[in-house]
């Protein structure tokens, strides 16, 4: 690390507090749902990272790429929040890229063009890799709307049509298949049952 | 994916919701500090991640890697909890290898290799990425305190002199120093101020 | 109630559950504040109809008037939720006005008048009850500050700085002093000592 | 505003401290149904003053007053706290309008006066408007039992027969049917098809 | 257990069910205090009985019977709900004897009998073993307020003088003293450093 | 209390702030069941200890010791956690007995014993006493498991089931078929009913 790369330290510290906001923000269609409580932005992108990797491996794409995009795909929502559905009717927000490049404004170079870098593929949906993430994104959604259900909470069916509706990889599909015909704790019972 | 893969598709969406447990956990050390609502494990690794990536970056390793490798890098407290410092005086836990041997087994192979790889390579902390990975572990556990600091938990220096004490690579201990040094909230102020 | 305006009671029954919205939706800007579990909308709405009412008595002003306006001012973030103050640079909405007709949409016409009527004078910014209920809502926003500042937060300064810089009525300064100069349980003392 | 009522001003700072306890109180008869973590009263207050205006315009009352007798209709209970039904029998607590003058002694009079008119009309349950007010609070509980039911809460339906019981206009009634024969998501479908 | 024993069975039954709403319930003072989350009865209910029983061990008493009694100290607040104490200006309730007594109807005599006596012999304040049971609710509720003011919340100085001032017994007054000159993790730092 | 005992009230004051932490930590088996925010320790406890005294009674057993007992069967959880049932299969903990040897070191010696042998008296599991405290843990756990399921958790069975199969008492069977052949409002409507 040179000289010149250490005076953008306080932007970067600034962005990671900046990124602590993600865990604080909810998101937001669950609120609409009818979860008084529901997951953060962080959790969300954790497990859709974890996700994303897997479907890559499976699509025979680089999964640290997917994941790593992944990681990146809501940090603009400490700056747009998290619009629900509805929304998206009575706001015009900037471009997640627009976004993104203000947000590393002030943070190294290098970290800046990374960013930059895994946020553009993501918006631009055309590398296979990007592709695998968007569908990480949707199962993680179609996943957690069925262990609401499983909690109590009979509004999530939406939620699970339309992430189902817009996964597209062979991988992505059969996952989701699969979450939609099994209990969300069948895992306990196997690891127990010795399976 | 071939046909032999695709039977392994329900052990893997079994995995997917036993990660969602990372989501209801709690990092039982703030609970500890009197934290009464904390964080839960998978916010905790989302930035963690974020941060790996950014420190492999700026110390010349594989970004990706290191943020891949963070992704897992708590998983396994789906099966052994996370076990406060205070409890590892009490209690004998498998290794992580181990439980991620047995968190994997049904899921595809290719899946299964690349987790148990990118765990076994943490654990192993000889890697440049292992390490940066390690560092951010600590880094976001820093920054954490300072938030919860700054929100009136009086109780967290314990944790911000051992996160600070554990850092090894020179990124992590100049962004943890710029994160004590900094307000939670400044990177707001900047952006108004058009900084 | 003719029959005509009956077969609207389904409309209006929908708007009544679309309100039930912003008791789960949170005031956006505690969290960027650090507040994990901050109040909801329909909380702050609540205070700021009565501060409101109580401040327009105070100005010589309509006080149901102003309260009545005053319960409306964030019914609109149904739709566009509550955009934190940074967002504004990222984010353009649909005018309150016109997110409002939406809303009223297929509700009887005289409770949809009645909505709309009290939103375009919100808006309007031109009315004695107007002012007052503008002015309500920066109180209560200050007011709220205070509370969780002696709850332990330290970040609120900037809240309590704009909220009463945004203050133009003499009622509304006046209280806002007040509220500074006290401690936010000296009432309870004073109702205690008889006072 | 005379300097006498300034010298008041003390008093209704702290009064609208008191009014913020409502938004930390929870309506314990959703603790008994077995609601952990319910709406609080002024969540409550808030829809209640919203339905208030809406009821009293469709049954031709003045809606301006109804909705401000709401927002006062439970504000008592920050000495009383909302004693849940059955504990009816075993409390014995002041008259509302006895416990709102120890309230708004030290108030500006204007005020105090205006607050305790409101309440001793909402009490007097003579006015079409405090019917109308009743009317409110009763239909918010049962729409609020509704929202709960459909989370996954199966010991509402008492809170709705009562509710329903006692709802007196034409308009409350019709609206009440409306709302047990809806989904309380209905509304985001009818936007989102354009209805 | 007779036949006749049997019968009450439904009727224990339902006493269970109702002391679960203590889990339920918060300690009112608290939410005055402005602690927005704080403990359930059950909580204090909890550490009051170890600490009535450590408290009477030290003074010559029977342990055992001064927790059983702390068990059942704030039992009736399942009907008479935690009235704070700027509430019992306004509140007349039935005694904690009467309400016991509705309470255990239709239970089997036996655990009828046990109940009854240790509420009657705490309401009557005149055995050892009550006062040191009384001394462990103050004395629980003085160390609560120390950890929410190691939380950040400024406001418990009320609460810690009066619980002070109640406590009675030489065990209860040296222990809030040293728990008032300790801070709430120091146990922590011993057993981690071997003392 | 002679001098020496009160050179260990230090200690004393430290545990009761170590028992603080069983109100923060929350039973771990309901997280994974998918309750986001379930009970805590002290809240299972609290109950617990009532219906261990409650089967005792009724099992013609020492009420109080077995109450008594109940209290600490979980108090070496701020050591060592609550493991859920997965976990005892990669965690080896020490045993209660030891931990609590610690918990009570620098204790006065009089309160050393009275928990050590209450401890070791309940995993012994000989004692009539011990059976009918353990018989209420299990019997606890069914109860809340029946009340997560009124609230809309589908996932509870596993829990009845084992804890009804561990029930060993004539009473605590009795009491856990009741359980499950009652609602768990049925109480509150004996009570408003007059029964």
């Amino acid at each position: 690390m040179t000289d010149d790369v250490m005076g953008d330290v306080t932007g970067l510290a600034g962005l990671l507090y900046e990124f602590g906001l993600l865990k604080r923000y909810k998101r937001t269609g669950w609120l609409v749902a009818g979860v008084r409580d529901p997951e953060s932005i962080a959790e969300h992108s954790f497990r859709a990272a974890v996700i994303a990797g897997m479907i890559a491996k499976l699509e025979g794409a680089d999964a640290e790429r997917a994941a790593f995009m992944s990681l990146f795909h809501d940090t603009q929502e400490t700056r747009i929040t998290d619009i629900p559905y509805i929304g998206k009717r009575y706001l015009k927000a900037a471009s997640n890229e627009d976004v993104t490049a203000d947000q590393v404004r002030g943070v190294p170079a290098e970290v800046a063009d990374m960013v930059g870098e895994a946020v553009a593929e993501y918006e631009e949906k055309a590398s296979l890799e990007a592709v695998c993430a968007r569908d990480a994104d949707k199962l993680e959604c179609l996943i957690q709307a069925v262990e609401y259900r499983e909690q109590g909470h009979q509004n999530v069916q939406g939620w699970i049509d339309s992430s189902l509706a817009a996964i597209k990889t062979t991988t992505g599909k059969r996952l989701a298949e699969e979450a939609l015909s099994t209990g969300t704790l069948e895992w306990v019972t196997r690891v127990l049952n010795g399976d």
